[in-house]
């Protein structure tokens, strides 16, 4: 379930790069380029800054074939013009995927027996920052850190109750479900009400 | 007395970030982002070049809470209206800081058995990306790289001031003070003059 | 032989940071980081990303003061006026550099035994994130991300036959010639048809 959650979460970050590359006009370096630093950017970062190797995709390369199918097709589907797809198609996935990447990059930080301030910070980092790098690479001051809707509060709420479960006892899946629900409903409950942060 | 001066960079350098962060209208998410990376993304830069871990917040987690009341508090006192702060209130901390950070940088390169010129291009990188990835993320040409004031000119003087005084034998202590003095009176002097490199 | 093209490489990639730089009016400071991370950006990325250490500038810091070297005379040549030197310059020494880092990138990744789809990735990274990252910091959406003239794709397959040609049993100097002639001949072609990709 949590893989299948994973792999949706991939796929949406990579997708969600797609959208965002195809509008600027770019071509299939740019689209995969930025496809890949939106799924990828944010635990790449993360694994930087802690020093935990290998990353990811360098030993599962078949992600890096993955984000190029996503990539390929996804440019193919939009430039098709039979579907009418932007950010609004893929907030829910988009939403599972900030709460699961929350709770795993919480999970790694604490498993290094690094504090828990670290741990959620980087939880954070993992869940937003693939967005940010995508956001410079395109040349915009990154959504995230614009008065939009409550998101990178999402993945520190997760990050939070990651953190405060583990500590309680409960098991690693519960945990992670709990980050899930939180981030998803939060986020759903933001974009549907147009909630900002009052400062 | 580095100790107080050290705490002086790291919260006028963070509080730097914060003004260029209020000033384009971010968020909460957003200005603590970029008072973030403007107080560690120097040092953190340095250290993911030379491979030194664990880096110093993740280390003293402390600095990231430190780092989160300062855009807190900071964001407030600029809304309130009853302060009026920009970038000529801060240049005496943020030349100290400047000082100290090329000093510190230098000094970590060197301890690792180093050439003296990336002790002292490490000096520099540590006392100035940090402006500089806050104005890549602001989506802004970096200011040092632009036509201004003397900067990362006084960073490089600085740091090749305390390479000089260690290769002569001084101590510490002084070779650091010597690096603060000169930053800090170069920027200054630049500062007041309007001094700018003549290539 | 190729160690002179490697230094054809690093001086046309530095070269071209300043070219771009100049462009902008930035100063001294500007013009050398520019050049520095245009030259050295993509080496050290794919280094940080697979962990290896020392960075080659760091273990060579001859590297730094050419750059320096570089940006001051280049600077001087552009402001004097008796040169007109633009991209289309340099466009044979870019592509001959593009080749070799390309096939240096993948080289390195497959010592470390890992797949070769990580291999010919990291190739391309080597030989062309030098270039997105100089854009980036110049405040531009990367122009290999843009429908420009095949680039990134002249070291894909630059990257590829090196890897078969290896795979094959080809020595090292053969594979490395192969991929310099194939980028270089690909991008010449590309520039002088003002090719792109199809999509």
């Amino acid at each position: 379930m949590l893989g299948i959650i994973e792999l949706l979460g991939v796929v949406t970050f990579a997708f969600s790069g797609v959208i965002e590359a195809h509008r600027r006009g770019m071509d299939l370096v740019g689209i995969f380029a930025i496809a890949f630093v939106t799924a990828f950017g944010g635990g790449t970062l993360r694994d930087l800054l802690l020093d935990r190797t290998p990353l990811l995709w360098v030993a599962e390369p078949g992600y890096v074939l993955l984000t190029l199918a996503i990539a390929f097709l996804g440019t193919l589907a939009l430039r098709s013009g039979f579907f009418y797809i932007n950010e609004s198609s893929i907030i829910l996935p988009d939403a599972l995927g900030l709460g699961l990447f929350s709770a795993v990059g919480t999970a790694f930080t604490l498993q290094m027996g690094l504090s828990p301030v670290i741990g959620v910070f980087m939880g954070v980092v993992s869940a937003t920052f693939g967005g940010v790098i995508r956001d410079v690479a395109c040349n915009e001051v990154p959504v995230i850190f614009r008065r939009g809707q409550l998101y990178a509060t999402c993945a520190f709420l997760a990050s939070l109750v990651f953190w405060a479960l583990q500590a309680a006892g409960a098991d690693y899946g519960l945990a992670v479900s709990a980050s899930i629900l939180v981030a998803a409903s939060l986020r759903l409950w933001a974009v549907k009400n147009d909630v900002h942060l009052p400062i």
